[in-house]
């Protein structure tokens, strides 16, 4: 019997354990794409307790609290940060099988140096020593991240931002890790949302070009991938419903897009037109720029209207959305490849069962200007745990070629997820053990360790041009 | 190598053995869905032999004869019941990695402590043997109920039932088993079907309500929910082909009705609009009272027309349908959860895909009103095999949270099928086992003991306020 | 530590290798779909080297290579056959977790009993070794054939081929296996496509019948299946997007087919009307002549236009496509049921998603007319590796009864591909020995060598009548 969460974690053959620590464990993390915050990073925040990192705004371990029954007073609400903590300590030890379960333990060990369990019995030991630990410089953001062997971070940026947290961080001398913007354009194209119009305001002001047209919302996001550009952007990220694939010609976006600006009523086929033809615009843009395009489609958000109300976007009530025809994502990508301005891609369903879909197509579009030019992104989101990356990492190997697959990145809003690259290198490690003790893969170490240090790092570091 | 089906079955670690046999294997049966028939209970049922028993009602093992090549005769023709019993032998002899060969014998273990292999070579001296059991007073139906430790039982009940049979179970001193009514409107909301109005006429007068609108459907319900509260009722049950939500006016819903009344054609559209409006009215009102909404989805029935004209519903001819916008199905929730009137609810896939989806929009809806207030239902029907429990816990303690699961239900017909709750006990055992010894989770009995006699029975008891 | 495709490559137990290698082992093969080319048997071709045989034609190689960024020369261009078996062994040694990595290696063993591992360090070795034995009359296609155990092989054949290569083959005193036609009528069917006439023209001068209306077609369509017939024919197969259910009148129907003859736009819902018609038709005829119904769907294919345009079909650019209802799949069969018309059939989805699905449905029109009458074919194309043929094998024993599954078949374009009937007999074999070891099945060796025997190849044999 293994112990739990011991320095063999997940690694269940000596393969695995050569891999993992021999190999993926040395290597730096590339996080390229999340969600944390720039400012934090610049202004390198201190934190003043546990709940403060773990429960300010993670909606994975609120989405547990009150599937546990506790009460929103203990999770977003007024309550102590001291007594969320412990109502969270109850849940959390309760949470079997659940990643946060192994992600906070993680967490533990590798930033407090806590090698119990948390639950309500420890809670308050827990407490203590997380929140002394956490008054100390090196648990400030900075340190956080060169503690965590982080070469580059990818935030999550709107075209409108100025972007000024990261050329404070850029210009600091004794921080030397690279953190990027990322390009998500998701306002300019939501033409179905009622501020939509102030965005283009928005949009408006900050490039210096009035939107009266497609052509110039065209021109005004040209401005601006301009400017993300010189500040290193190299990726963008969509949040699509799915892929679609609705063609319609320039003056039929044209009357779409003018409708929009009299606010006129759109057809949910015109909404759809415009999308695709704005789709279209930016993937190309992005393959003149030679960005990646990173398409996340498959969540259904903001589902539960009082929450919402009362506490916002993005704080546990977003579901998949199962409606995702692949026949659409491949048209998508062909219409591009067809032009021959396909970018180097990144694809993500929210839906574990598109794997299989999703792996199929990415190998139409595959050729030499890029090794693993079309990638499965790593499981995400509800996908992301041990389970959702075996299939996802299986079915990759099973349809196509894991051996350039980019590996992984926290999406997260955290400073203390970079443990999830840990996770994934050692359930990775793990799946190639498996393999090769099963006579399944030769025990070449050369090779397999290669495999794994390009999973790991280095092809992110390529695919990239980090 | 473990021996077939013996006392450690299915308890591949050390772990699972002690949790199952210290904790789960001791703990009562609530029963909580289920399709037996009260009035076989209160008569005190006597089987004359084991294929009245197991061959009587069993669509599973029909479709595995019929899939063997069996003629009809022998499945729910007039073969002699020892033929057909002969005929059953051989097809389960073959019938590797189907649950049926585990739940028969398991049946022969616990019922007629038969411990060898049924099979043509001894179907012979397996048929003697039971049917010697079954003609004595311990395994008629209230004896068989008493020994498999059972505690509650709800059956599964038209709203224009008389619940004369559960009130004479009620009535027995000698009977301490709880046997309820469950409130399955079907047949009230199924306005496409030929059969609607006489429908409408049995419920009016068991109500006494006459219905000329939507409102004096309603009025109906309402009369015969108190019926069924009365008599102990605390569940309700829904078959949907999806979980639609197609929102109406009440005016629009009295003219769909009206024309159902006149027996004018209905749209689509107009069928899915009064569905819907009907499933939200009865929601609100199983709130109120404090009942549990099930939602069974995803079944297309009575698939072969052949078949159902000579043998009717529930006789082996239902598949999956695989169209369910999760879409749907979160603002069918979202819509009950916006006016405060979203009761417990548990939703049933017969998709084995759309595990993942539920679990994330189930995440969606919980508070602190209920200890796992909306659930993901025990894999049902032709999902109810190892695999299939083992995906859907797997997915729900992924995505969920597993410890407020209310866990295992029978669905049967049958009275033998209790050993199905032992199946599933020793499933979770051997699940939590795998993860303790892969140290995946700490080796603390005290947590792993509660989350398995929770999930066991307390969560069910308390879910369901038994 | 099991070594890398020892003696029991995939047998991790005791049963397994029993069964594998005292039963399974030792029995000829039954390759009932395949698209190798007969003229290729017939001539007894001879490869040059091992690049022919090997990347001649083979998409699944393909698709690895640009998925490893090699250029197009190297794989379908004009670089010289042994630079591109260097690209190929480069990409191969890299392909972990992929099926062609064994089957390559099964392929070296078992045709060129090379024991090492391909890589580009063994790439010359290799390269040398196969050629020489290519060189050799041992490895021309027809001792290929027998050295391989083959008992019968069915290609994929158009209702206007001649067939003559058959007929050679069958007429040839020193080659005894049977090399059957198997009817495929895409073309007849697809009346969307531009080229439809010209084929019609075709299939008007094979047939003799001028083909002026659907009931034309019909004749033209009974006329060649007569033709077929009588060259022993016994199987057609379709390639169906999904399988449709949209019902006409025969008066629809004609006018549909008389607009397409003068070339008048067509809707999509009078393309599934037509499509449904000739299904229904064809299959009928399949019913009179007890022909094995087999529907292979969810492909989307030439998704790559560029492609395409320069490589044309089956080239590595196809796709699945995940739309498919399965309430059509169940009236379609169903309507056919109806009509006493439904023929043996057998299901194949690309997409793995729909298993579950799949296996419900085919259990509504199992009876005594045949054994395991409608069939869940095996793992196909992007399934056809270990872990879809463990979940399609799994799905199908859950749902259905395993025990009457017609098997493994090819679906190659290569010679070399009959070790994949060895792989899936491993993987049956080890499948079993996990239940039997695991206390899931009884260790009764007469049984699982029967069942084992049965679904390797008896149940073939008996199912298509060779």
């Amino acid at each position: 019997m293994k112990q739990f969460l011991d320095h063999n974690f997940l690694l269940s053959t000596e393969t695995a354990r050569k891999l993992y620590h021999d190999y993926a464990s040395k290597l730096p993390i590339i996080d390229y794409h999340c969600h944390i915050n720039p400012r934090e990073i610049a202004e390198n925040r201190k934190f003043d307790n546990i709940t403060q990192v773990w429960l300010g705004g993670d909606h994975y371990k609120w989405r547990l609290m009150r599937a546990n029954g506790v009460d929103e007073k203990y999770i977003t609400g007024d309550a102590p940060d001291k007594e969320k903590f412990f109502k969270w300590a109850e849940t959390l030890s309760k949470s079997i099988g659940n990643p946060v379960y192994h992600w906070s333990h993680l967490e533990l060990q590798r930033y407090f140096d806590y090698h119990g369990i948390l639950n309500k019995d420890t809670a308050e030991e827990v407490w203590n020593l997380c929140n002394e630990k956490l008054a100390d410089s090196s648990l400030q953001v900075k340190n956080i991240i060169k503690k965590s062997n982080v070469e580059v971070i990818c935030t999550t940026d709107d075209p409108v931002d100025t972007l000024e947290w990261h050329e404070k961080i850029a210009a600091d001398p004794d921080f030397d890790v690279k953190v990027y913007p990322a390009w998500r354009p998701d306002k300019a194209m939501n033409l179905e949302k009622p501020e939509y119009l102030d965005y283009l305001n928005k949009l408006e002001s900050v490039s210096g070009i009035g939107i009266h047209s497609f052509k110039d919302l065209k021109l005004a996001l040209q401005n601006r991938m301009e400017y993300f550009k010189k500040r290193n952007c190299k990726v963008s990220d969509h949040a699509l419903d799915y892929i679609m694939y609705e063609p319609a010609s320039d003056e039929e976006i044209e009357t779409i897009f003018t409708k929009r600006l009299e606010n006129k009523e759109l057809t949910q086929k015109e909404i759809l037109q415009f999308k695709t033809a704005f789709m279209l615009f930016v993937s190309e843009e992005y393959h003149k720029n030679d960005w990646v395009l990173q398409l996340h489609y498959g969540a259904k958000r903001d589902n539960n209207t009082p929450a919402y109300r009362s506490l916002g976007p993005d704080t546990g009530y977003d579901c998949i959305n199962n409606y995702a025809p692949s026949a659409q994502m491949a048209d998508f990508l062909n219409a591009l490849h067809s032009k021959n301005a396909l970018p180097k891609t990144i694809i993500y369903s929210l839906n574990p069962t598109d794997n299989a879909a999703i792996d199929s197509v990415i190998g139409c579009f595959q050729d030499s200007t890029a090794v693993g030019k079309l990638q499965h992104g790593s499981a995400w989101w509800f996908n992301d745990h041990k389970e959702g990356m075996i299939r996802h990492m299986t079915s990759l190997a099973n349809l196509g070629f894991l051996a350039s697959f980019v590996g992984m990145l926290t999406d997260s809003r955290s400073f203390l997820s970079y443990p999830r690259h840990e996770y994934f290198r050692r359930i990775l490690c793990d799946l190639f053990g498996k393999w090769v003790e099963n006579g399944e893969y030769p025990q070449d170490y050369n090779t397999l360790s290669e495999l794994v240090s390009d999973i790991s790092y280095h092809n992110a570091k390529r695919y990239f041009n980090f």
